[in-house]
């Protein structure tokens, strides 16, 4: 038996979810926010509805990675630091140079420094994490696993924009997509439920989450995604804007007053979605629970499922028809509402799902009536799962 | 019998096409090119394949309307200006005031001066156009022509971006499209072809000239199109981008050293497409013959093609189903294999083209198989004519 930890670092967060493998049992599960910040707050859950909850001081993510290893000993979690026989990362952003996880190498860490201005908020705290954690324990192995490695095999005419060709030869301006480890995870249960090899499937699969994307995977492989060169486009999120017009950035700063370019993107990032929108909240529950009061409320949520139900036709579509459509992540698990009025606008194609089934949130199940031409699934993710399994893959 | 000019007044061009009615048929039709510059060329077609060509200085566009009309006049076309009894222009925004043809009047101006902001290259030039018109016809009614107009039906969900919703009631950030003209006109034709009121039937109609969108037609109404606040966004056209990652501008800046996102804006709208990608061209044409020998050519048409076959199927999911899908415009009327490769990816959807019935330039025809499930038609537009027919109208 040997543990493996799966860890998400922000710039201000150090996630992690510590793994018996191969049983694939979760040990702990915890999360480091506000580092850097004053009341920095660790909390730990493990072992039979125990938690560990402190507010303290964590000055940077070298010590949250200290704090997090000392608890785990002092929680009795692990006996001793040697127990740990892995530890992989997740990464935002592996350009061109990665389609697989890989050992982290000093090449490697090159490479991943390169990458900083494909996603300038998020590859410096992966970095920062990775180091830490190779400081603390410079014995064990790290494995970067990469959210956009999974799209490696879309075709040139999906990952291209019609943009002059040289953006793309002098700066790999090009799409990258993103949630990769999650539709890896997705897809493979998917086939499963479907009974047949992955290879042999065409899905749409729906991740939707505060961040949120879709994917057409093609014979079990990423054919086409919703997020593009960075996670802000395609369909509408919790705050980021999905697709816009690309001159309303020029208008909207002329009218604004706005002169910096990253001031808008900013805006895009995190302040529009549904939150954007509604004036209510990032959150669908929120925005749900106004929207018979609250017109702005109402058009988000419109918007919201307009946007996936557009996607989910242009790639079935380009996939000439798919075994099934797949729901996964936080909204994807969770709403039966936005599952059902999804489902309800693609009754062109002969997706069908029974409500007593879809009554339901976070477990495997096939919501599909009998007579649906093209099944609907509730897969739920499990991103840290993968990330494990690469580093036990990895390590031997 | 009376006479009325349709007129699309650029930069530094002007259209015309000058009509009998109520016969609809076409009595001389011109361009003068390079207003303002040196050199400008006067272009005259008129009765049976006659010519007029000439170069000469043309300083602004009142001069522009002058020579026209003393053409008109020299080469009896017409005996007399008060022959003329109404002139339309083509508006390209129309912002939120105009959901149809309006006649001309100094309130009618002031909105058209205020809408300047929302197509800052064309707008000015249509006004323009419009003054120097009005300053040699003072008497002749003059009708404003919205490409905006047609589109004012599509539902909020469709017209709004996921942004802070302050941008839509401030500044009226939202999406207009636009061939709007070519859309009324198309979708009459279209329903005439099926046999149908044109209230009753359901369309994807593809516009595909240099400038090229999809409109999704819901009981004859626009529903919903891929260009947006501005022509620049959609489906990849002959030198404008459509859709791409906003934060793509920002990294592009960067990367290139470029201060003004009005200079992305201009690479977006006036090297990109086909253009940029391909490197070749920004004919269709050209693109297609280098194709064989050239990479970059092969992926421009592999990516134009998919964009359309993306919003088509898009359009197809919202609308339901539809009767039949149009081709139109400039590439839709003349290219054979354009319109091949489109409907050879759309056969999930019953889709389906005779090849010999396909083997056509520019006529109105039915190409689908007799076992097709969605109708394919093919359907010259004239945006003029549809113009004449407004003035007409708003002249009784």
């Amino acid at each position: 038996m040997s543990k493996f930890i799966a860890v998400n670092a922000g710039s201000s967060t150090l996630k992690f979810k510590l793994f018996d493998m191969p049983e694939e049992s979760v040990i702990a599960d915890g999360v480091i926010e506000r580092i850097a910040m004053p009341d920095s707050h660790v909390e730990i859950k493990y072992g039979d509805g125990q938690k560990y909850d402190e507010i303290m001081d964590v000055e940077n993510h070298e010590k949250a990675i200290q704090i997090l290893l000392d608890q785990l000993l002092d929680l009795k979690i692990i006996a001793d630091y040697s127990e740990i026989n892995g530890v992989g990362h997740r990464v935002v952003a592996g350009g061109e140079y990665f389609d697989k996880s890989v050992v982290i190498t000093p090449d490697v860490m090159e490479k991943l420094e390169s990458l900083k201005e494909l996603a300038p908020l998020h590859e410096p705290a992966n970095v920062t994490g990775i180091k830490a954690f190779q400081k603390i324990l410079p014995n064990v192995i790290s494995v970067a696993v990469f959210d956009t490695a999974f799209h490696a095999t879309m075709p040139e005419k999906n990952y291209l924009y019609s943009l002059p060709y040289e953006y793309y030869q002098k700066h790999a301006a090009r799409k990258y997509g993103a949630h990769g480890t999650s539709y890896r995870y997705v897809s493979q249960k998917a086939a499963d439920v479907l009974g047949k090899p992955v290879d042999d499937v065409n899905l749409v699969i729906m991740h939707l989450g505060a961040g949120a994307s879709i994917c057409a995977i093609k014979n079990g492989k990423s054919f086409d995604t919703s997020m593009g060169f960075t996670p802000v486009s395609g369909i509408t999120m919790a705050t980021r804007s999905g697709d816009v017009d690309p001159s309303l950035l020029a208008y909207i700063m002329g009218q604004e007053g706005i002169t910096d370019i990253n001031e808008m993107i900013d805006v895009l990032n995190n302040k529009s979605g549904l939150l954007g929108i509604s004036g209510v909240s990032a959150d669908m529950r929120d925005v749900e629970a106004a929207e018979t009061t609250n017109h702005q409320a109402k058009v988000a949520r419109e918007i919201y499922i307009n946007r996936i139900v557009k996607y989910v036709g242009a790639y079935i579509t380009e996939l000439g028809g798919v075994d099934a459509i797949v729901f996964t992540a936080g909204v994807g698990e969770n709403s039966i509402t936005v599952r059902k009025e999804v489902t309800d606008e693609l009754g062109y194609f002969g997706v069908k799902i029974d409500q007593d089934k879809n009554n339901v949130r976070g477990v495997v199940r096939d919501l599909s009536t009998d007579d649906a031409k093209v099944k609907t699934l509730l897969v739920p993710t499990d991103e840290e799962l993968m990330i494990v399994r690469d580093v036990q893959a990895l390590s031997k």
